[in-house]
């Protein structure tokens, strides 16, 4: 979800040792969650002398948002696969494998931003951004003809996504990976729908 | 959202004391969140004595489990409009005002959920209800001829409702009254369209 290491700064002592200490957060969030992260038990695994770390990112909250500031400096891009209902299916896999590993650290930054409020707010540009990048699965489809030009990308990538959260995140109710597949295509049908009556 | 005086047990001393209690439980969480929710707090808001709040509850975890179990003593059935569509709007437009109400006890369950198991654990059951409740929207449209009878009453309402969860409580991202009815119609027009596929 948050890679460690911005692909545009490779290289030099201080990206290093952000990278370290990212790997570290990662790795303890995950491990003991919100509550058990501290910058002593981060310095520890990252094998960052803890007054750096304290000097450069102050508190537990500091770290955490940092770590999703750093996935905001990643390349990553949805997949390409031809269609609209096979780039939703495939963005809805990801999103499920991230919510279903074990341990997944998308759960337990969810977790950590209902605890601070730096966290809930550096989640949401996190997301803002992962969305935004997103929305050139609608634009290609707009561009195919397969959806009106007027098609609402954000309201179509939360159609496909949100049940997958909802359901994992907030009624903590088990899902098989089909079912992520399912929210994707109704998406795409509800979409596709809404050409026709738009047109009819 | 959980409706303090259980409808299935009207009048009676031990009734009183809970509908006070966890009405003082709700009043203190919305207003203080659940870092704020003490045993104090709700004694005093309540006028019931601290030592008859503690001796029946326990702990703060055990007032919003109560608070909880007690919405699911209510009486709360899903509108019947007469059609999926109107039906998915009714239910949504519910969870919209739940969720945007200031201050929400939904949110503020929501994020109590995220700190201890005991209220996420309560919360899933609350839901579970709710969900098993709101089936029958999906299985008078069936009877209607409206879906095949194989539809899933569940992954549909979560189709409808998940969105509207995933952008207000997660995303964080505002969201006008008609984007929650915009879900509930993707979510009907993709259950009709999976009708149509599949007599295709």
């Amino acid at each position: 979800m948050a890679d460690a290491e911005p692909a545009t700064r490779p290289g030099g002592r201080t990206a290093r040792v952000r990278a370290d200490v990212l790997a570290a957060v990662e790795a303890e969030l995950t491990e003991h969650g919100y509550d058990g992260l501290t910058i002593d038990g981060v310095a520890v695994r990252s094998g960052v002398h803890r007054t750096t770390v304290y000097r450069r990112w102050k508190t537990v909250a500091g770290l955490l948002v940092d770590l999703l500031n750093a996935g905001r400096d990643d390349t990553w891009v949805p997949a390409d696969t031809g269609s609209l209902e096979g780039d939703l299916i495939a963005l809805n896999r990801e999103v499920y494998e991230a919510l279903t590993a074990n341990p997944s650290i998308t759960q337990a930054v969810i977790a950590a931003s209902f605890r601070t409020p730096e966290a809930a707010e550096a989640l949401t540009e996190f997301w803002t951004d992962r969305y935004s990048r997103s929305a050139v699965v609608v634009q290609r489809a707009i561009d195919r003809g397969e959806l009106p030009a007027a098609t609402d990308p954000h309201q179509l990538l939360v159609t496909a996504t949100g049940p997958i959260y909802h359901q994992l995140v907030l009624l903590r109710r088990p899902m098989p990976p089909a079912t992520a597949d399912h929210y994707a295509r109704a998406a795409a049908v509800a979409a596709r729908g809404g050409l026709r009556s738009e047109h009819a």
